[in-house]
């Protein structure tokens, strides 16, 4: 299948200049998002890894279905401020600016191997801050999922050292 | 299983008075979620209901899994300007100003039964706005469908009209 097929260019979004590689439309087909799913739930299945980490919010789509189709736990990694109980954080510098991506204390147990997913690899700021809150709880990054790579970016340059696996490459 | 042994009570959070309920324990349970989102699998299995509206960020941890499970597309419903594509808003008040949700318009076509997703009911105002959203697109609500139920804070008179269902009520 191909999954380009359902992912939608947006010219102009969110700022001018930037093309929004938009997977509404893969969500929207119950047999596209089911192979992207299975997709990835076939890769790891046979990999000891221990935990999914999914970033807020696309990365919750794919990151859920995954760690329940694999029976793993789901650790959400969000924006700042959203997470109730006692986290750790990591900052990471945007454009203009800096964000910071969050992780409750007792997510990650020390020597646990981690699967970190989200659905799209741009930059990869959010993904090496969450790399590092992964690392900072003691855990080991097993791999980074995305559905969906923008090569030109330096995303994977960013994320020097680990080991990034996409679905779909532009 | 009583799923409110994965909840976490969390006093003061967000604001001051307010009792936070947690649900990641049960996310990083995999028998405990995969319970929750086949209890929820099983009792929509057999209804014809044509799409699944998970709201962000926390609807989509268990909206997501439910419509691969149940091979349903899954539209997400956001917050204002999230979405790329052209979109419908509907807004709600909050104790102080009010709130906007948004859908893409192509999301629900006229005529579609639509199963809302969300974590947790507490006063109703995203879940009642999404409801006018869907119903704005033409479609119709089949149900809401909640994790967890906070009975006192009058969410099921906000929505009035719709058939509620929640795994857990407080």
């Amino acid at each position: 299948m191909n999954l380009k097929e359902y992912v939608r260019d947006i010219p102009d979004f969110p700022t001018e200049g930037i093309l929004f590689r938009d997977i509404t439309p893969m969500l929207k087909d119950p047999t596209a998002f089911g192979y992207a799913v299975d997709a990835l739930a076939e890769r790891y299945s046979q990999r000891p890894f221990d935990i999914v980490v999914a970033i807020e919010a696309r990365g919750f789509l794919f990151g859920s279905p995954l760690a329940y189709r694999l029976g793993k736990p789901l650790i959400p990694a969000r924006k700042q401020g959203k997470l109730p109980y006692e986290s750790i954080r990591a900052d990471y510098s945007l454009e203009y600016g800096t964000n910071v991506v969050e992780m409750h204390t007792d997510a990650v147990a020390p020597g646990a191997s981690v699967l970190i997913v989200d659905d799209l690899l741009a930059t990869g700021g959010t993904l090496a801050a969450t790399a590092r809150l992964v690392e900072l709880a003691g855990g080991r990054v097993e791999e980074v999922a995305l559905v969906i790579e923008l090569e030109d970016l330096g995303g994977r340059k960013r994320l020097r050292g680990y080991d990034v696996f996409s679905l779909v490459q532009y």
